[in-house]
């Protein structure tokens, strides 16, 4: 079954393989009237892009973006805007060695039973490089967001054991180190922390944290299509990610109904909450405050120590994995993240345009 | 939008207000054939039926399902199968003093915000009552999934900071105690938690596992239409859950490579695998492990205590609820949690029918 | 698969058999705060009542409409409308000759390979009956267009050969006699046509024309979801339709260019077609001239005289089919023609909405 | 909303303007294992290749085919298959006079009032070059349906007045002439009507059948996925389509049941019809016989004669179109029909795999 497209209203279909041809993506049901160009969506490619330290794999894909349709005179017409890499760097020969052999933690195993034939270079449709056209089509959602004062802070919230003190945040900082801490101090212990790992081959889980910035109050639809339902689906599609969290998350079940419900109180005519343990979603929809996502990645499963497996015939045999690869996924996949909740927020957005019939006389009989 | 239809081959359309005349579910692309009857259905909706002991609101609903349609001589004919229950006590009383107020942790607020009109008895739509369509559904999917050889262990693993003990694990005693634990020492201590918290009027949140047995490799679709994808958002979709976790889920995080990848063995001509950190799912696919999901709910958001909030025209009020109300939600979603795990399962087992030439010919050309 | 739900926004879920407990359909998609009752939906149904000339069975349904959900204090409330009519005249017995053998021109032979199983009692799923669940929602969807100055127009065009004349269109007749002519000398032609037929166990096919006014411009999405496209697809999935044309229809391929274009003019700041031979549809967008649909029925299968067919062992027999049945499907048929046309119409509005930046800066930043 | 994906199971997103970079499709959700390669697709996009003949404009597009994704050694591997044509021969200035103007018979009108910008370059998205997209997606579905034996005769069945004779019907001529007529006579009398309709800058309508010949009984889902529905919203979504007729289309208004009916009969073994004027569907599922649909293509809007219309500030104005346009639809749109027939028939062969409990047990227990 099609399992690349995503979205009801504002459609994403990604398509391409590691060491394909090219990667990208199509982006239908966009607004017209939004401006938009390749330098736009390309500062958000950059943000996922190899071989910027020594944390990220050396690849030197250019991963350049090509607007291919739907944008005309600098702005988007309505039709489908597809997307495109072009991939330049292809060392397949490097993944030759596993092409009979299935990696622990990866989706080779699966893939063989699934379909019989997989395209083994570098993981096929099923390496991180598929977050390549996510990342391009969501940038655009990004885009259309910020026309309605929408904004994303999104950073990694801990690495290993190594969390990030609420008190020492500095937003200014996340840009400024290639693991997207936003605290000086909990970064440098992570890049140690790091480093020791490296030294042994082996790879760190982490978390990644996304915050959503003043949503209007009733996003979301009513039961299948919650906010947070989505939100999570779509978080969780990202591969790598382990759990998904609004708000408090699992602390929850730890707390009790006197302390997790938020009260709200009038404001000089808004209504506000005195705290938000919510997340900002109150029965999938937005409730006016921030909107708090937490997602939990594994660790790399690519590690260079020897470890047991089995081969395509069956054969228990060791693997030792070469190739590149980060030590940490969450860094380079915190843009993921990011576009993968834009895209959300802006088809529920744009669904929620016609929850209340005078939305509708307000579109068509003024 | 039309939130309340889910699914992509079986698709399940819920309807129903909590005290409206009726509530029900219309599931669509049920293969023929399947031995069903309002027997095996109500015995699902018997486990979350309210007023079964101190835990539980004292709503007398008979909560009695009528298949409607798409059954005939006892098996399904393929065609949408209608399932009903008649909404019979009706206490629309007990909601008018809190008709122009918003509750805190409820969905009222933005119900309001969103459709300008919203039917305030129980919570309408937004009540957990809107469950019941998708448990009466699900069953007919567990049954589906049966056939199948697929089977669902599904428990409340923890009652605020009570956790369960897997070395002391008592399958049969799940169903023999109202919170649904499988663990006697745990059932008794969080039995005594709640009763303190009833005291003073208070709720507790709580976590719930499901387990899935027997699900063959390769269920899920690749990149949106992941298993852990759907699973997330299926269950995120579930009123009060914050978290939806698979496998080893948030302690991924602080975990490294070498450890949580599960290595592959093979023994009689079996793939297995040494550790199930996976939780039964590599790259959106079943791995063939058992598939592990946990749910973290948050404590009811009905207290009995005075709460701080706002009425319709933004004037600050205080608020006391009245009413019947659960102070765990955990024990009575349970069978919500394992029923829409199996509209996922099943839906993707009926997707993967098509993922090779292979299948298609031995339906076709055989 | 699910084929029994439409539509992108604004779905219809339809469900029931013939001769089973009930039949029904849930809306979920319709804006709040539109006025509804049941009163307004019994209207629809009534044009498709049985029993009500010579030329329609005797069938005593009530075909009493229930709302149960989605609608609150008479207005919808955003949540799926469940609409429902418990059967309460099972002649069940009438079908137990024909349980074993397929009817020529019925949908018997396909159920039976397809499913293996079949509700034989009077088609079942593939009865006309199941249009009683469209009409019903469709209602609904005439409603919401009624709130922007949308009508319809729909009318048998022809039986047999009997065509008729445009020169003696009389709208008001078409309420005033049981074929919905409009045209008074046609209607008795055909009476007599009719009249013939069945003496002889025959029937016959027919057309039936819809014509939507007030359609704003550019209502229809590119490519595959064209205003014309999505009219078709939901026509022809009428039971007996076996054509379907927009505008002049068929009549286009004998047609020239310079014929066939509609030249546009301006008078008083409007922008009008000297012509409407594309029945005011271009490029799949609707073009602010009548909106004009034509639906070719097929005659009622169900016919009194002896025919050759097979049973379910695969012999030759022959059959009688007795039971109820109407000699022309195209009067009852009308407003099934004219409520699937409203729910295209409807759910296009819905999704035109986000065409444009400026119409969602509309919303959200006015 | 996004009009350009269609499918259940079998999806295909297209994109591209008239006059953009490039133009293409993703297929998502094809089977993997199937044989496939550019050469393949190549044929068929050939078939609807301008500057064949004086029929069709002298573009000199190479109309090159890429498969970017989804084809691994030569085999699908069941991810989406990303097929690319870039644009070479931009002549944008032909269009610069028409920029402001709206063209009889043209979607420009429908486009500037939907969206407030149109790339109005050779049409943009709705330029006929749109099909290219859906012919190479498609092209991958007639492989695949040729390994379940199903077979495809598509032509061009009338052109203005002049009809084919089925009596000198030649199937071998078909490919033999640039009307992609299946009888000599008819072509050359078209030929002649076409050439003088030239000489005064007209142009003409036409009708082109497709025959699908071996499909299994019972494929089409019940309802709104009726195979006839599914097939006419594809078929009315071809740019210039106004009518879609399955068997006898209009024909059957003016029949009876006696005469319309077709009679079964069993011969060794099977089920045949003694007649096909069903068009090989019956109660929305394939019958058996061959499956024959009907396109009514209106004749091309853009002729060389002067035609009144107004500009983009609702002046009356006069228009004379230039650049290159064929005095005919449906020879190059001929494949077009037959490719999205495929995309149709392959999906609903899919998701029919799960129509019965059987099927699947066939799939996983066996």
């Amino acid at each position: 079954m099609s399992g690349s497209i995503t979205g009801k209203i504002l459609k994403v279909s990604t398509w391409g393989e590691s060491h394909g041809a090219a990667i990208g993506a199509v982006l239908d049901g966009c607004p017209a009237g939004l401006t938009i160009d390749e330098e736009y969506i390309q500062a958000f490619l950059d943000r996922r892009k190899p071989g910027q330290s020594r944390f990220t794999t050396h690849r030197n894909e250019e991963d350049k973006v090509r607007i291919l349709s739907g944008v005309f005179e600098g702005k988007t017409t309505g039709t489908p805007i597809s997307l495109m890499i072009e991939n330049t760097d292809h060392r397949s020969a490097d993944y030759s060695n596993i092409k009979d052999i299935v990696r622990p933690g990866h989706a080779d195993y699966c893939f063989n039973e699934k379909y019989d034939i997989r395209d083994y270079r570098g993981g096929g449709r099923s390496s991180g490089r598929e977050t390549a056209g996510r990342v391009m089509a969501g940038a655009v959602a990004v885009r259309f967001l910020s026309e309605l004062g929408i904004e994303f802070l999104t950073y990694v919230d801990s690495v290993g054991d190594i969390s990030i003190n609420e008190d020492s945040f500095d937003e200014s900082f996340i840009k400024e180190n290639p693991l997207c801490m936003p605290d000086r101090d909990a970064y440098e212990k992570a890049s140690a922390y790091l480093d020791e790992l490296m030294k042994v081959g082996d790879s760190s889980g982490a978390s990644v944290k996304c915050i959503i910035k003043n949503v209007p109050v009733g996003i979301g639809e009513t039961v299948f299509d919650k906010l947070d339902a989505r939100l999570a689906g779509a978080i969780m599609s990202i591969g790598a990610v382990k759990a998904v969290e609004i708000g408090d998350g699992t602390a929850v079940s730890t707390s009790r109904g006197s302390v997790n419900n938020d009260e709200f109180y009038s404001e000089d005519g808004n209504v506000l909450k005195k705290t938000n343990h919510s997340g900002g979603i109150l029965g999938g929809m937005s409730d006016g405050s921030d909107i708090i996502i937490k997602a939990s990645f594994k660790p790399t499963p690519s590690i260079y120590s020897e470890q047991a497996t089995v081969d395509k015939d069956g054969n228990n045999v060791n693997i030792n994995i070469k190739g590149r690869h980060d030590p940490i996924v969450a860094p380079r996949a915190a843009v993921v993240v990011e576009t993968m909740t834009a895209l959300v927020v802006a088809d529920l957005m744009l669904s929620n345009m016609s929850s209340k019939l005078e939305n509708v006389l307000k579109i068509y009989n003024e």
